[in-house]
C-alpha cells in the first residue's frame, strides 16, 4: 500500500517535491489548528495557492437560504465559516524577483508535518529565473498551549552569490478565493469580501487589523509581531491599510548569511466585545507570545503532545503506512478539538471551508468517542456547546410541532442551516446521537457534575422529542415514521432501525438519569408519569423484520425495494448522489453509508451473533461507501463477525482517506469523522471495545497481516493500555484503581500495577461478503 | 346559501356596488378569456386595481430556480406567465378630474358577467370630487370566434351639466404589479419589466407595440384600433413610446350627449416569427375585427355560446345559487380551453398569474373529462400539446434513470419547473393521468386517427415509464415505491393505491392499443415481449391492505401513521401546509385532498361496494380539503356510496369556491380544476357517469333538497341529454344512433328520437361520516 505523494514515516507526514496541481489537497493535509485557530497549509508566499484559508472556530457570516419552492419551517438563513484575515503570508523577493515556485527552478522542496512536535516544517532550494539561488526554511505552529497564538519561524539564505532580499510579512483581509468547488453542492457557498474594516494599528514591528462581518455582526482582530535577526543594514518599514498590514524587511545577504524572522500571530473574535477590547486582546496575546519566544512555544507544544501521545498512541506493527495514518488521524482529532472550548467541532475541523464549516452528528458519533477516552475535557466542552444551543433546539422543536428539543442537522451557532429537510430535519437520529454521547462521556468519566447539569437536561429534552415524534400504533408498537437514518440514500422511511434503537436507548437513559437525580428531574418538570411513558415507549419500540430473508430491514419495507443495478453503474458514476436522482436512490436497495450496520455496532446487544453476521453480509453487498462515515463502522462490525481481512481493508480506507485523497475532495478540508472513525475502527474494531453495558468490553482480534496492536484509554480516573498479538492480549493499568472488564465475553479484573495477560480465542475463518460490483475495496474512488 | 358579494341570477354573475378591498378577487371572477388571450376584470381606468393582468397562453419568461442545497436532476430554470401589454386601459378625465372611484362619490356601480352573451358589462354613475356627474358604460369581450381579438365598447355621458371629457385609450407594457402574494409560496414569482421594446407604430386611430422577453426570447405584438362616435368638435391624437401607445380623445358633452368608443384589441405572439410579421398579424386581425364590427363580434359570441350551452348546460332545479355556480364553472372551463389550440391549459386558466401560469395534472384529470364530452376538439388539442412535449418528457425520464417518458409536474412549455421534487417529480401519477385522458378522449370520440397518432405514443411511453419505475418483489408483486400520490400531505410513500391502479390501467391500455395497431406498435419499437411485460406488471400490481381495520391504506403503512390531532388544530391554521412542517404532515394520517377516494371514483371497478363505503368513511374523517381538487371528487364518491346530502355539500363547496372565495386566494386566478370538478361532481356524482368500462354507465341520484338535474354530453357522434328527478331518469338522444348504456347496473338501450325513461332505485339512508373537527362543510376556510 503506497501513499500517492507522501513519505511514510512513523511520526510524521512528509511530502518531497511539490505537485502544483495537488496544492489544495496538501494544504488540507498540512493544515494546523488548535480547535480555535485553523490555518491551511498554504505556502507562506501566498502564491501559488490552492485554496487560501484561515479560520476561527465559530466565526461565520450569514446568508439567505434560497428555495425554488419554500414551505413552512424552512430555515431562512445559512451560516458560512469565514476565511479570516490571513496572518500566514510572508512574501519574498530575491533581487526584485518574487519567490514564486511556478517560475525559476525548484531544486528541492520538502514539507513535513511533525506529529510529535506539532509543527509544519518546510524547506526549499530555489533558483530564480535570473539564476539566483536561495534556500528558504520555515517552521509553523498553531499553539496548542497559547490558544490565541500562531507563529512562523522563517529563514532565508542565498546559495552561491549574495542576494538582495526583501521580505514582506502581511496580514490580509478579504483574500479573493477562486475555486470551482461551487459545482459540488456539498462545498462551501463562497462569501465575497465578508469582512468590513473597523480598525488598523501599528507599533514598531507589530500591526493589527480589526474587522466585522456585514451580516452576522461578529468582530475579529488579527495581529502580528516580529522578531528579526538579520545582518547590519537591514531596514524595516510598517504600513497598514483597512484590509492590509505589511512589515517590509529589506537587506542584502552575502553567501552563507541568513535573515531570520519570527512572525508571531494572534487572533481574537467576539460577538460582544468592542473593537478596542479585541484589539488589546490580540496585542496582549502577542506580548505574551513574544515573552514565551518561538523556542518556548515549540517546547510547550512538544510537551503538550508528549502527554497526549503517551495516553493516546495507537501502535500498529506490521504496516507502516497504517501506523502513520492512524497517528495522523489522532493528530487531526486532537488539533480539531483540544482548544475548541465550548464551540462546535466542524466536520472538517478548521482545515478547510467544506460543508461551510458546519458541525453535524459526526461530532457526537465519530469524534466524541475518541475524545471521551483520550481528552475528556474536550468531550465535555463539546457537549457543553450543544447544551448552550438548547434554546434554539427547543424553538426548532416548537416550530416543527414537537416536544422537547430537536438539534440542527448542520450549524455553526446552533440554528438549523440545512436547506433540504428530507436529509436534515428528518434525520432526527442526531438527537439520540447527542444523548448517547452524553451517556458515553458520563460513563467514561463518572463526571456526575456534568450529568446533573447539562447532561440530564440534554437527555430529558431529547427523550421528550422522541416521545412526541413517535407514537403507539393499534398493536401497541411504538413507531417512528417518515424519518431519515444515517443512510442518506434512503429518506423519509418508517422505523429506521438505527433511529428506533437509539431513540429507545435515549428514552431509557433519560429515565435512568431522572431516577438517579430526582431533584433535577423535578426542576426539569419531569414527573413519574412522564418517565413511565419514556420507559414504555422504549420497551415497545418497533423493529421491522423480514422473516423470509432472515435479515433486518434497515426500515419498514427496505428489503422489498428495487435492487440497484450495480453491474450497469460505471465506476465514474460514484458517488451516486452526483449522478442519480434522489428518487432513484431512495427507491432502491442501495446504501450510502453504514446505517443498519451502525446499529449492529452501537446497539449490538439487540442482535444475536447469527443475525449480526447475516445482516452485515446483506448490507456489505449493497453499501457503496459514498460517505467518509462508512468504512470505519463497517470495519468494526466486520471485525466483530469475524471478517478480519475485510475489516483491515475497511480500516485502511478510513485511515488513508485524506492522506491518499480517496474521496477526491480533501481539498475542502480533512474528514474529521473518518479520523475519529479510524480510532474507533482500531479500538472498537480490532480492540473490540464496547461501552454500552455495565462494564467495558474488549475482544481483541488481529488480522493476519499485522503483528501487534496497542491503544490506550482513560476511564474513570484510570489510564489503561491494551496491547495484543494474534495469541494474547495484555491489559495494563498505568494509573488508577483495579478495574473489572469483559474480555471476549468473560468478566475479568485488572489489578493496578499488574498486567493482565489473557489468551485470545481462535476465530473460525469465514467467507467475507463482497462489496457492490464497482465498489470493491482498494478501488479508491470513495467520495464523502 | 348566499353569495358574499354577488347577485344570484341563473345566467349571469353580477356585482352591485364596488368593494375596493375585494377588487383582486372580483378581477378574477370577471376575467374574460378564450384560451389564447386572457384579460382580468380590471377596471378600464386602470386604477384602483387589485392585480393587473393580461395573458397570452404559452407566453412566459424564464428565471433561475434557486436551491439552498441543490442535487442531481433538479430543474435549473423556472417559467412564469407574463403580464403582457395591457390593452384594456381606457382612462377618463371629467373636467380634468380623473375618473377614479376612490375619489368623488360612486352613486351606482354594477358589473355583470353574462354567461350566454360572453361579455362583461359595467355601468357606473359617478360624481367627481368637484360634483360633476357622469355615467360610464362598458361592454367587454374576448372573442371566442376571432381568436386574436378582444374588444371594449365604452360610453360616457354627463349627468346633469355638460362636461369636458378626455378619454385616453392605451396599450401599456411592463405595468408595475404590487402585491404581497409573494409571501405565499404558491403565488407567482414576480417578474419585473419582463418585456423589451422592439417596435412601436401608429396609423390614424390605430397603434401597435412589439416586445420581446429578455430571457425566454418570445416575441409578442399588441395592437388597438378605435371606432369613435362623438359630437362634432371631438379631437383625437395618437402617440407611441416604447412601452406605451395612447389615443387621446377630447370633447365636450352636453347633458344627454354621449361619447361612444369601440376599442378593438389584437394580440399575437411567437417564438419564431419576426417583429414585422407579428406586427402585420395584429394589424390584420384589427382590420378583420373592424370589418366584423363590435356588434358582429357580440353576435358571433352569442351564437358560439348558444351552441355550447345547448349541449353543455347543467340544469339544477331547487337551488339558484348552485344553478348559477355550475354555469359559471362551465363558462370557466369553456373560456380557458376553447381556443387554447395545442397549448397548455393552466391551472388558473388565463384569469391570473397564480402558480406562475403553470399547467399540472389538473388539466387531464379535472378539465379534460368535461372537454372530452363537451368540446372534444379542445380535449384533443390539449392532448396534442402534451404530445408535443414528449421530447422533453423523454429527456426527463433519461435524466431520472428511467425508461419512456415522464411528464413535468408543472410547466408552461414542457420543461419541469418544480423546485421541490418530493411533491413533483415523485408525483409520477401525472403520467397515468395523461394516459387515462387519452383513453377517455378516444373512448368518448372514437377518434381513431388521434389514437393511431399521438395517442398510442403517449400510452406506450408512459407504460414504459411505469415498467421501469416499478419492479417485481420476491413474491412477484409489482411495487411502485417512494412516490407521491395526489395527497400532498403524504409523500415518497410505497405503493400509493391511486398511483398503482392508474399505472396498471396505463400498462393495460398501452398493451391493448398496441394490439389494435400492430403496425404503429412496431414503429414505436414495441414487441410482444414488451407488451407481455406490461400486462404482467398490471396483473401483478400490489395493492396494500389493512385487514384489521378493513379499509384500504392510501399507501403501505398509512393506517399505522400517527393520527392528526384535529381537536387541537385551530381553524386559522388551515391550510395546514402554511402552518405545519412537511415532516409532521407526511408522518400523520391527515389527507390534503382526495387520493384513495379518487381511486374509488376513477378505478371503482377494483373495489367492492362495501369496501368503497368503508374507505370513503375512513378518509372523509381525515381529509381536510386543503386543495381545490378535493371536494368535487369526494362529492362523486359520497353520491355513489349513498351520502347524498354530504355529496351536495361537497358539490357546493367546489361550485362556490371562486364565487365565494372560499380558498381566499381567488385573487390569483380562478380554480379551473374546481370548475371542471364541479361539472364532474354533477355528471359523475349525481349523474353517476362512469366511463372506464365497455359502456357508459349512469346512476342518477338526487339529494332531497333538489328537484331535478339535467346534463348533456357528446359521445361518439351522438348528443345525449340526461335529466332526472327523485323518481326517474330520462335519457334522450338529440343526435346520433342508438346507444347502449348501463343505468344503475342494468344494460339498457337508448333509441334515437325516443326518450328512455327509467325509474331510479330507492337508496337506503346512511349515516354520513363527519369531516375532521374544524373542517366541517360550510365553514368556508378552504384554501387551495
Amino acid at each position: 500500500m503506497s501513499h500517492r505523494r507522501l513519505i511514510v514515516r512513523p511520526w510524521s507526514v512528509a511530502e518531497v517535491g511539490l505537485e502544483l496541481d495537488a496544492l489544495a489537497w496538501s494544504e488540507s493535509v498540512f493544515a494546523l489548528s488548535n480547535g480555535h485557530i485553523g490555518m491551511r497549509g498554504n505556502l507562506e508566499e501566498g502564491e501559488p495557492v490552492g485554496i487560501p484559508g484561515t479560520y476561527l472556530n465559530g466565526f461565520y457570516e450569514t446568508h439567505p437560504l434560497p428555495y425554488a419552492e419554500s414551505a413552512y419551517g424552512y430555515p431562512e438563513a445559512g451560516q458560512s465559516i469565514v476565511n479570516v484575515t490571513d496572518g500566514k503570508l510572508i512574501r519574498l523577493l530575491v533581487d526584485d524577483e518574487p519567490f514564486d515556485l511556478r517560475y525559476g527552478e525548484l531544486l528541492s522542496h520538502e514539507r513535513e508535518l511533525d506529529l510529535r512536535a506539532g509543527v509544519l516544517r518546510r524547506s526549499a532550494h530555489w533558483l530564480s529565473p535570473a539564476g539566483k539561488g536561495v534556500r528558504v526554511r520555515s517552521t509553523r505552529l498553531v499553539s496548542l498551549v497559547e490558544r490565541a497564538v500562531a507563529a512562523i519561524a522563517y529563514e532565508v539564505q542565498p546559495v552561491g552569490d549574495a542576494a538582495r532580499i526583501v521580505v514582506q510579512s502581511e496580514l490580509v483581509a478579504n483574500e479573493p478565493i477562486e475555486t470551482d468547488a461551487g459545482k459540488d453542492p456539498r462545498a462551501a457557498a463562497a462569501l465575497r469580501e465578508p469582512l468590513e474594516p473597523e480598525y488598523q494599528g501599528q507599533h514598531e514591528l507589530r500591526a493589527e487589523l480589526v474587522h466585522r462581518t456585514r451580516s452576522s455582526g461578529l468582530r475579529m482582530a488579527a495581529g502580528m509581531d516580529h522578531v528579526l535577526d538579520g545582518p547590519k543594514g537591514t531596514r524595516t518599514t510598517v504600513e497598514t491599510e483597512p484590509d492590509l498590514a505589511r512589515v517590509t524587511i529589506s537587506t542584502e545577504l552575502a553567501a552563507g548569511e541568513s535573515l531570520r524572522l519570527v512572525k508571531l500571530i494572534a487572533y481574537g473574535w467576539s460577538s460582544r466585545r468592542s473593537r478596542s477590547a479585541l484589539r488589546d486582546q490580540v496585542i496582549g496575546a502577542l506580548a505574551e507570545a513574544r515573552r514565551t519566544s518561538f523556542r518556548g512555544l515549540c517546547a510547550a507544544q512538544r510537551s503538550y503532545l508528549d502527554a497526549f501521545w503517551e495516553l493516546a498512541d495507537v501502535e500498529i506493527d506490521g504496516d507502516e503506512a497504517l501506523q502513520q495514518a492512524v497517528r495522523f488521524a489522532l493528530f487531526q482529532v486532537l488539533q480539531a478539538c483540544c482548544r475548541a472550548e465550548q464551540r462546535a467541532i466542524p466536520a472538517k475541523g478548521l482545515t478547510g471551508s467544506g460543508y461551510e464549516g458546519h458541525t453535524f452528528w459526526d461530532m457526537e458519533t465519530y469524534t466524541l468517542p475518541a475524545l471521551s477516552y483520550l481528552l475528556p475535557g474536550a468531550a465535555r466542552d463539546a457537549l457543553r456547546w450543544r447544551h448552550q444551543t438548547l434554546g434554539q433546539a427547543r424553538e426548532r422543536a416548537r416550530v416543527l410541532g414537537l416536544e422537547g428539543a430537536t438539534f440542527p442537522w448542520r450549524t455553526i451557532s446552533g440554528e438549523e442551516c440545512s436547506g433540504y429537510w428530507p436529509a436534515s430535519t428528518a434525520a432526527f437520529h442526531i438527537n439520540a446521537d447527542i444523548a448517547d454521547a452524553v451517556r458515553r462521556y458520563v460513563a467514561a468519566t463518572d463526571d456526575r457534575e456534568f450529568e446533573r447539569g447539562p447532561g440530564i437536561e440534554l437527555l430529558v429534552e431529547t427523550a421528550r422529542l422522541w416521545r412526541s415524534l413517535g407514537h403507539h400504533d393499534p398493536t401497541g408498537a411504538f413507531r417512528i415514521d417518515r424519518v431519515t437514518g444515517p443512510d442518506e440514500y434512503t429518506a423519509l422511511a418508517d422505523n429506521n432501525v438505527y433511529t428506533n434503537l437509539m431513540a429507545a436507548r435515549n428514552l431509557t437513559e433519560a429515565a435512568e438519569a431522572c431516577t438517579r437525580h430526582p431533584d433535577r428531574a423535578r426542576e426539569l418538570g419531569v414527573d413519574t408519569e412522564e418517565v413511565a411513558a419514556w420507559r414504555d415507549a422504549a420497551a415497545a419500540i418497533w423493529i421491522p423484520s423480514d422473516p423470509e430473508l432472515d435479515v433486518t430491514p434497515q426500515c419498514d419495507g427496505f428489503t422489498r425495494l428495487r435492487e440497484w443495478d450495480f453491474e450497469n453503474t460505471p465506476p465514474d458514476r460514484y458517488p451516486l448522489l452526483l449522478h442519480y436522482h434522489n428518487y432513484l436512490l431512495y427507491s432502491s436497495q442501495v446504501v450510502k453509508q453504514a446505517d443498519l450496520v451502525l446499529a449492529l455496532y452501537l446497539c449490538g446487544e439487540r442482535f444475536t451473533p447469527e443475525r449480526k453476521r447475516a445482516d452485515f453480509d446483506f448490507y456489505e453487498r449493497i453499501t457503496v461507501r459514498d460517505s467518509s462515515l462508512s468504512a470505519a463502522i463497517q470495519a468494526i462490525v466486520a471485525a466483530e463477525v469475524g471478517h478480519l481481512e475485510l475489516a483491515e481493508g475497511l480500516f485502511a480506507e478510513s485511515a488513508l482517506l485524506d492522506l491518499e485523497d480517496l474521496a477526491r475532495n480533501t481539498e475542502q478540508g480533512i474528514h474529521l469523522a473518518a479520523a475519529g472513525g479510524t480510532w474507533l475502527a482500531a479500538v472498537a474494531g480490532f480492540g473490540g471495545l464496547r461501552d454500552h453495558g455495565e462494564r467495558l468490553q474488549f475482544a481483541p482480534t488481529l488480522p493476519s497481516r499485522l503483528r501487534r496492536m496497542a491503544f490506550g484509554i482513560a476511564y474513570r480516573g484510570r489510564r489503561l493500555r491494551v496491547s495484543f498479538t494474534h495469541e494474547r492480549a495484555e491489559y495494563r493499568l498505568l494509573e488508577g484503581e483495579a478495574l473489572e472488564i469483559v474480555h471476549h465475553g468473560e468478566e475479568v479484573r485488572i489489578e493496578a500495577e499488574e498486567p493482565l495477560i489473557l489468551p485470545l480465542p481462535r476465530r473460525e475463518r469465514l467467507q467475507a461478503p463482497p462489496q457492490p460490483p464497482g465498489r470493491e475495496l482498494g478501488r479508491q474512488h470513495t467520495r464523502a
